[in-house]
This record gives C-alpha cells, sequence and structure tokens, in this order.
C-alpha cells in the first residue's frame, strides 16, 4: 500500500528517517561516553524502544508506571521513572515492577522515598532512587545541593533503598555546578553520586559540555516536530513524524479546513506561532484548531489547495500527537511497510 | 470502592449531576418543541448515548465516521454527521454504516455533495444531506443564502441524495435571517428546509431564541467544564466531570506539582487563565503543564497541600480530557458504581 491510500488524518513514521535518527544520537553519546536512556514517552511504542536498546541505549525512561509496565510486558528490563511515585497503588505496582525489570526512580522528597523505600520491602528487592534536583526549570526538584545531600543521606539510610545519583531535566549550564556542590557535601558520609541523569531533545547536542553527565534522557529526537527544528535540533527533512491530512472544506477563496483539529494535532503551541506546518504549504498558516477541524490562512500562498486534496503536517509537538493515536504506520520511500500500536497511550495512571 | 480509593490522575463522572443535565436540556428543548440531537464527540461513551435517547433524544450526532460506526455497533440508529466526509475509504465506509443506521451528514461543496451521491449510489440507499452554512464562526460552511440555495438544488438534483435542510455551528444572531433568505431561494423551485439544525453548549438555553432551529446538537451539557462555567451555561455544582490528582511534589512553599499535565488536562486555554480550576483550592492557579505534570501557584491560598494530598481539578475543556482517556469511573455520592470504556476514543478516523 502506497502512502496516498492512507485514509486521513494518517500518523506516519518515515522508517528511514527514524533509524537515522536513533543511529545519530546513539552515536553522539557513545562518542562522548555519556549513557543513552531514550525517554518512551514520546513514541509509547515497544517496538521502537527495542530498536534504541538494539541501537546501544543501556534502558529507558518512563514518565509513568502504567508506560513502565507495557515496556516490562514487551522484555524491556533496565527502566528509569523520573517520577514521584506515591501512593498505595503505585506502590504496589512499583514492587510487582520490580520483579521483572531492574527498575530506577526519582524522589524530591522524604515523603517520596519514604513510599519508595515501603515498596522496596514490599518487592523484597533494593531500589535505586536519584535525587531529582532544579536546574532552572522550576517544575520538581530539590532546590539546593544541601537539600538535594539531606535527601541523598537520607534515601540511603532507608531499608530497601539505595542512593543512586542526580537527575534534572532539561539540562541547564546551572547542572554541573549543582552535582558538584552535592558531591562534595556528601563525600564526608562516604555517598558518591554513581549516576547523573539530564534531559531534553532541545538540548542533546549539547550533552558533552555537561562534565558531571553520565546519561542523557531525549524523546522527541526520534521523530522531531516544529518545537524540535525551531530550537535548531533537527533540521526539517530529518523529522520522522507527520500527519496526513485532507483539506474537507474552502470555504472562501483564502481559508481552508484540514480534518485534523485539536484531537489529532493537540493544542500544544510550545511558543510557536500556528498550529503546525504543512509542508506543500509553507506559507499557509494553521491559525485555529478546533476539535475536528483545522482552519488555514492560505492566503500567502500562490497556489492553493483544491477540496479533497491531500497535505502533510509537521505538528508543533509530536508527544501529545502520538498519545492522541492508536496506531502509527511506519513508510519507507512512501511504501506502508508497518503499522504499530501505540501501546503505551491510555496507560494513564 | 470509595473514590478516595482510586489511583490518580482518575477521570470521575457523578452519575447523579450527569443525569440531571441529561434530563435538564432534554425538557427545556422539548418544552420549546427543539429536537435534541446530542454531540456524542464529548464523552464517545455508547452508554451515555443510550440515556441521552431514553431521555427523548431524536438521535445523535458524531464528529467524525469512526465515531459513527462505534455508535451503530452499540445499536444507536439515528446518527447525524455534521461533517464534510470526503475521499474512497470514506464514503465506502458511509455506504456500509448506511445498511444498520439512519445516516444523515452535511456538505459546504459540490465536491462533497458529489461523493456522498457516491456514497448513496453504493449503498443502494438514500442520504439526506444538510447544507452547512457559516454563521459566523468562519469555520467550515457556505458563506452566503444564494451559496447555499445553490448547493441545496445541487444536492436535490444528485442520484441517491435527498436535500435535508440547514445546519450551523454554533447558533448566532445570524442564523435564523441567514435560513429564511435560504428558503425565500428555494420556495420557486419546491425545495423546502425540513431540518435546521443548530449546536453548541455555551449558546444551548438560548435555543428557543432561534424561531428557524428545529433541532439542537450540545455535547458539553452532560458534563460541564470551566468554559462552561465561564459562558454562564452551566453552574459549577453543576459540572459532572472532574479530574482526580495527586499533588507529588512541593518544591517551594507555594509551588505545588500533579500528577497531571497536557496529556490528562490537555492544552486547551478557550480563552481562560490556567488550566483548571482546583476545587479545593479555588485560589490556586495551574499556571503550566507538561504532559504529566500540572505546575500550580499555591501562593494565594491560605492553607496549602501536603505532598500526597489528593485534589479535585475542573478542567477548561471536557472534551479533549475524555478522548484521552481510555475509562471514565461513574460515582455516586462518592461510591464507585461503573466503569465506562471511552469506546469511541482512538477511532480517529
Amino acid at each position: 500500500m502506497r502512502i496516498e491510500e492512507l485514509d486521513t488524518p494518517a500518523l506516519v513514521v518515515d522508517l528511514d528517517k527514524l533509524e537515522a535518527n536513533i543511529a545519530k544520537l546513539q552515536s553522539y553519546l557513545s562518542s562522548h561516553g555519556i549513557a543513552n536512556r531514550p525517554h518512551i514517552k514520546t513514541h509509547k511504542i515497544p517496538e521502537i524502544a527495542h530498536m534504541q536498546i538494539r541501537a546501544g541505549a543501556i534502558g529507558i525512561t518512563c514518565q509513568k508506571l502504567g508506560e513502565a509496565e507495557v515496556m516490562a510486558d514487551a522484555g524491556i528490563r533496565d527502566i528509569f521513572i523520573p517520577y514521584n511515585l506515591l501512593g498505595e497503588h503505585k506502590l504496589t505496582r512499583l514492587a510487582r515492577l520490580m520483579q521483572r525489570a531492574t527498575v530506577s526512580v526519582t524522589a524530591d522528597s522524604e515523603v517520596t522515598a519514604r513510599g519508595l523505600s515501603e515498596a522496596a520491602q514490599m518487592a523484597n528487592r533494593q531500589l535505586t532512587v536519584l535525587v531529582e534536583f532544579d536546574a532552572g526549570a522550576h517544575r520538581c526538584g530539590v532546590q539546593s545541593p544541601q537539600e538535594a545531600a539531606a535527601l541523598a543521606k537520607c534515601i540511603a539510610g532507608l531499608p530497601g533503598l539505595a542512593f543512586g545519583g542526580l537527575m534534572c531535566y532539561p539540562n541547564t549550564p546551572q547542572l554541573d555546578p549543582f552535582v558538584r556542590e552535592t558531591r562534595a557535601l556528601l563525600e564526608a558520609g562516604g555517598l558518591g553520586v554513581a549516576r547523573v541523569s539530564g534531559g531534553g531533545t532541545a538540548c542533546m547536542w549539547q550533552a558533552h559540555t555537561h562534565r558531571e553527565l553520565t546519561e542523557h534522557r531525549a524523546g522527541m529526537y526520534i521523530y522531531g516536530d516544529r518545537a524540535t527544528v525551531q530550537a535548531g535540533a533537527m533540521r526539517l527533512e530529518e523529522c520522522s513524524f507527520t500527519v496526513i491530512a485532507t483539506v474537507v472544506s474552502r470555504p472562501t477563496a483564502d481559508r481552508g479546513i484540514l480534518d485534523c483539529g485539536s484531537k489529532t494535532l493537540s493544542s500544544d503551541l510550545l511558543g510557536l506561532q500556528g498550529h503546525g506546518l504543512i509542508l506543500e504549504y509553507p506559507e499557509a498558516v494553521i491559525y485555529g484548531l478546533s476539535e475536528e477541524h483545522g482552519h488555514v490562512d492560505f492566503s500567502a500562498c500562490l497556489k492553493k489547495p483544491a477540496i479533497g486534496e491531500r497535505v502533510t503536517v509537521l505538528p508543533n509537538h509530536c508527544c501529545p500527537v502520538s498519545n492522541l493515536f492508536d496506531r502509527v504506520v511506519g513508510v519507507r520511500n512512501g511504501n506502508v511497510e508497518l503499522t504499530w500500536r501505540v501501546a503505551a497511550r491510555g496507560a494513564v495512571q
């Protein structure tokens, strides 16, 4: 089957580009002695996780327990969940997950650490816990090396837990000084900082500039999107991930309506103008989305599309788009080669 | 099981409120002689569609063929798809759908109408087609009564098609004059305007003010959300649809992080400030979302939550949220009574 025969909207991955993206980041990180631990929240597809591991990744990163369970079911054996896991449900599931995979997690509070200790004791296994620190993104994470060191000591003292190192997202210039100061504070007590885990696709090619980084977590690098191109981390032609859509209405000379709205492209703007780039009409602006309609201004385009014409849209942000589809179609040279189930989609908790 | 025992993030529907919302709109529309044709894109759950029909709805509205197929599978027999269906795949599926349900659709161009005629001939059944007109929202729709009349005549002349009337979204003051002018243009040719289908939840209680309206399509009225409350169409306490989340981090005195991000609440702002209302902390502001984290400023709250505390979030826009979950939990007086599968979620095409 040809790509032109797919019903729309269709989520399509160019397999040559996907493979090249996987190889390129692996090669870069390997050449700098940084472990590659890709974030599967972008694709949520076990087959792609296995491609990443075969290429040299030391394991994967999941953002939630539900994703980790799907990946463990698919045979992935080294899983990092850089998230504060809390509550009886999640701790019981974590204990179960520890029976079939090597799991490491993070904590940014003693409350989280104490829960993790219970899970480890339930599992009767040792759980590696990294301390999450805030490198400037102001999301989760302890605020100072003093806090980091205190939490590391707490973790090291809790039954079933091993202090594994430090984690942040994304990498910033604060990474190295924060790690060094924390290490200095821990030295007296004999605690080492084995892993320093950073992340981000926009900043991936600068990973080697962070001397303390031992592993990097990137997610979007496999697909790419408008935001990744805008950040200068990927070239437009490297992006492997597009939505094929149909022009379903041309109500006025300048306006066109696509069959992809916010339930296809998501509403993520990431600071960009418009909701995606139409590759065949780069001057067009997707100025609005309703749930199943993309509203496009074609006024800047010399040639304008006809009703029924198919177009290729590069989304602003690949992660939420992939999360909206049950299936992704893999193509090579325009030929449909496979269909992957987005198996960890809907793994909400 | 109690609501407090659900793992988070959980999507919860209060069944008493849901039933009351269904009854209230039905009663209002019935009292004004307006047919109720609820839009199931909001819930995508056959069980709720059946509740709406048992309450008096004449049929349902679906925004895409995939939704209609799921609803037909569940025994719904009168389905309106107010969308330009184009292309061989969709027309073949439409023909198949016509074998098991009474389907009506819309068109805003001759290209769409000609395709629909092919589908009707494939199905060997008559297909009712309404003309979509633009009542001011500037999405799809013909732009003038002259265009509407010309397209209506084209439809009436195409094999297998019957001209069914006019459709717009949402209802605006332009509805009545547009319909009247189109009707006048069609009278000479003996074409009547049987159905005038309007829609919208924000404007639902004004449906009776549009004298030409014969049926109304509302979707969000069953659940409600911040946007619906903001529009004055529902009271906060009528909203049946909330996300239960956990505070997973309290990195600073004022900041809190919830385990619901853009993959739970969606990024839809709908012109509102913040990404949802925390019912227990109404002064708090969900000022940012990453995919699995909600970033909250609790500075305006006298009391601030502890790590591990559970909160109830009213989303900005219920439709994309429901589309992100595979399952919805129905509760009554805080007791879990059932779980519904969001069966038409992922029906992407």
